[in-house]
C-alpha cells in the first residue's frame, strides 16, 4: 500500500506554493507584468559570473575521473577545507576540514543537523516568524516542533515566552537570522542573550542543548547592519548554510553544515552526518557543484537589487500608514495587515493583482510576507497599485 | 544529546570501504601499480564527452536564471518528459512526464521508492547476494529488511525460499539485476516467475506487493545479453536508475524512478516522493546536471573495458580451478573462495597484494567479490598473482 501519511501530506498544500501558481495563472491570462507577485522567496539575479566561469573552466580542464568521482561520504576534503578556511577568516573561529559537512542546500543542512542532535520524541523550539518548512523538516526527523509567540514589537526575540518554554526536554532551538519572513537581523544583544539563557538551562537541566542556526540570507544585509555569527556565541551550534541566495544557485542544492570545533563531540558530528545520509539517499551534493563553489566562497551575485527594492518598499508602506519593521537583510517584509485576518487582507488584495503571503503559516496572525526578490521596475509600478487597493479597501481607517 | 543511533552506526564501518582505505595506505608504501585493488565499484572509464559537451554548453548559453533556478518539487518537467520518452522507446513503455521522480542517484531513488510503498514495522524481502547498501537504505525508513538465501547454482531466484518468505507482512521486494556482487543478469523466465509469483500473492494477500527495482548497471550487459525490463512484467513496479556507471557521474548524484502507470495510485506516486524529499531534506538534483543528463540519456561511456576484463579474469579464474557463474553484467564477479570461510581466504590474498572482498556482507558466505573497474593491465598482471597465492596457499585442493 502506499505510505498513508505521505499521502496525507498531499492535501496540505503549501500555501505559498499555491499563491505563486495562482499568480503564474493570472499572468497568463492578463500579462504576466500586470501580476504584482510577491509570494516566492527565489532569487531575481542571474548566478555570480565567478561560479559560471568556474564550473565550465573545471568540465574543460579537470579529469573528469577525479571532478565527477564519488565523493567521501563526509564530502570532498578539499571543498571542506577551503571552507572552514573562509568561515575562520571572515567570523573569527577555529574550524577545521573535519568540521564542515557539505549538503544539498539548507533543506539537506538542515535535516542533517536536526537528525544528529536529536531522537524521535525529542522537542525543538523555534521562532514565530519562522520560515513553514521547518514543519516537515523537523517532524520528518520524528522529533516535534514547537513555536516561540514572537515579539512582534521589532521580531528579536520573545524571551520570556522563550524562557517558559525552553523545557528539559527540548534538545534544540532552530533560529534563522536574517529572518524570512520578517527580514529582521538578531542583533548581538538578542545572540548573547540566547546563548546565555541556553548555557543556563543546559547546566540546569544537565544536557545539551543544541543550536541549529539556518543562515541562507547571511550574505544580503542593509545599510551596514551587523548580523553577528550565532556560533562564535555559543559552543553548541550547528550554523547551516546554503548558497542559493548569496550566488543566486538554488537549483544547484548546495550547502553546508558547519560544527562548532568546541561543541560536544565535534569530532564525531560530521562522520554522524555521513552516516545519516546513508538512510535517507541524500549522499553528497555534486561533486562539480562542491568543486566550483569552493572556488568562489566569497562571491556573490550584485545583490544590491534587494536593498534598493526594500527601500521603496518600506518607504510605500509606511506613507500608506502600514506598522512594520524595517528589515535589515533578506529580500522580505512583514508588514502588518489592515484587519485582523490575514487571509481576507490578502483575498481583497489579490483582486487588485496583488499577490501578498498571509502570516498565518509563518506561526503569526495578522501580518503579510512580501518577498521583494523582483524587478525594481515592477516594485515601483506595484505602488500606486498598492495605495488604491489601501484607500478603497480600508478607506476609515 | 548527539542521536545515539547514529552514533553506533559509526563503529559498523563498511568493509568494503575498509578494505579501499588499506589499499589506498599499501599503495602509498609499494607503490598503487604493485597493489591489485578489486575492492571498489568505482567506474574507471571517464564520463561521455558528450555529457560534458552538453553541461558546458548549458553554462555558456542558458539564462541562469532558468539553469540554476528551483526546481518544481516533483523535478524539471521537460526533463522526466525526456526520460519517459527514452523509456517508452528502449522498453516498449508507455510512461509520462508524471510517471518519472528525478533523484540523486540510485540511493536517493530508493530512499524515496522505499519510503513511497511501504511505512515502519513493513518488512521488505531482497534476495542474497545484494549490495549492503540495501540495510541502511531500508532500516532507514522503519522498515525491516530480510533477504532470501542465494541460488548458488547460477544466482538467479531460489524461488522455492522466496514462496516461503513472500508472508503477509512483506509489502515491497527489491531486486537488483544487472547484479551487484554476481554480475548475473536475472534472465526472462526469472522474471515471469517473479511476476507470478508475487501476482498471485498479492492476490492471496489483498494487498499490494511492490517490485522495487534497482537498474544501476542496466546498460552494461556482455556478450549481447537480454536484459529484461522488468516493469514490463510487473505492473506494481518502480524502477530505480542511476546515471553513475551508465555515464560514469557517480559524484554527481543523478538518477531518477520510474513509476509503472499501471501502478496502483500511479498518479500521485511521484507527488508522494516530493512530499518525501521535504522531510528528509533531499529537494531534487542539481538543476544544470538534470538539464545536462536529460540530453544525453542514450548516450554511455565507453564501457567495453569492463567485458574485456571480465573476460579474462573469468577465464583465469575458470582456468585456476574456480568454481565461478560468468557475468552477464556489471564490473563484478563473484568466485566461490577456496576455503569455508571467505573472511580468511581474503585475508590471506591480501598478503600478495590482492584485495578481494569477501561475500559475508552481500549475505552468501564462503565467496568473494572483485570489482574489475581498473584497467585492463593491470587485470592482466593480476593473473600470475593470482596464480601464485592460489598454488602457495591451497597447494593440496
Amino acid at each position: 500500500m502506499v505510505n498513508e501519511q505521505y499521502k496525507g501530506m498531499l492535501s496540505g498544500k503549501s500555501i505559498i506554493r499555491e499563491l505563486s501558481e495562482y499568480a503564474t495563472r493570472r499572468g497568463e491570462e492578463i500579462g504576466y507584468d500586470n501580476v504584482f507577485d510577491f509570494s516566492l522567496g527565489n532569487p531575481s539575479v542571474p548566478c555570480a559570473t565567478s561560479y559560471t566561469e568556474a564550473i565550465v573552466k573545471l568540465h574543460q580542464n579537470m579529469d573528469p575521473m577525479s571532478l565527477h568521482g564519488y565523493s567521501p561520504s563526509t564530502t570532498i576534503p578539499s571543498v571542506r577545507q577551503a571552507v572552514a578556511d573562509s568561515l575562520n577568516r571572515r567570523f573569527d573561529m577555529n574550524y577545521g576540514m573535519e568540521h564542515i559537512f557539505m549538503t544539498t542546500g539548507a533543506a539537506g543542512a538542515l535535516s542533517h543537523a536536526l537528525r544528529a542532535v536529536t531522537k524521535p520524541g525529542d522537542e525543538v523550539l523555534t521562532f514565530a516568524p519562522f520560515f513553514p518548512e521547518y514543519g516537515p523538516y523537523v517532524t520528518g526527523t520524528g522529533a516535534k516542533l514547537t513555536v516561540v509567540p514572537a515579539n512582534t514589537e521589532d521580531f528579536q526575540i520573545n524571551f520570556t515566552a522563550f524562557e517558559e518554554m525552553l523545557t528539559e526536554n527540548v534538545m534544540a532551538v532552530l533560529i534563522n537570522t536574517p529572518n524570512n519572513p520578517s527580514g529582521v537581523v538578531y542583533s548581538r544583544e538578542t545572540i548573547e542573550r540566547l546563548a546565555q539563557v541556553m548555557a543556563d538551562k543546559q547546566r540546569e537541566y544537565g544536557h545539551d542543548i543544541f543550536l541549529i542556526s539556518d543562515e541562507p540570507y547571511r550574505e544580503i544585509l542593509f545599510d551596514g547592519v551587523e548580523c553577528p555569527y550565532p556560533s562564535k556565541f555559543y559552543d553548541n551550534t550547528l550554523s547551516c548554510y546554503s548558497f542559493s541566495k548569496s550566488l543566486s544557485l538554488p537549483g544547484e542544492r548546495i550547502g553546508y553544515v558547519a560544527v562548532n570545533p568546541a561543541c560536544t563531540d565535534a569530532d564525531i558530528l560530521v562522520p554522524i552526518m555521513a552516516q545519516i545520509s546513508r538512510g535517507t539517499g541524500h549522499n553528497c551534493p555534486s561533486s562539480s557543484v562542491q568543486l566550483a563553489v569552493a572556488k568562489v566562497l566569497e562571491d556573490t551575485s550584485d545583490l544590491s537589487v534587494y536593498e534598493t527594492n526594500m527601500n521603496i518598499l518600506y518607504d510605500a508602506l509606511v506613507d500608506l500608514g502600514f506598522e512594520v519593521v524595517r528589515p535589515g537583510g533578506t529580500f522580505y517584509i512583514f508588514p502588518k495587515a489592515l484587519e485582523e485576518d490575514a487571509n481576507a487582507f490578502c483575498m481583497k488584495a489579490k483582486a487588485y493583482d496583488l499577490i501578498l503571503v498571509p502570516s498565518d503559516n509563518f506561526g503569526v496572525p495578522g501580518y503579510f510576507r512580501m518577498a521583494y526578490c523582483i524587478d525594481t521596475e515592477k516594485v515601483k509600478r506595484a505602488i500606486p497599485v498598492l495605495r488604491e487597493f489601501v484607500e478603497k479597501e480600508y478607506p476609515n481607517r
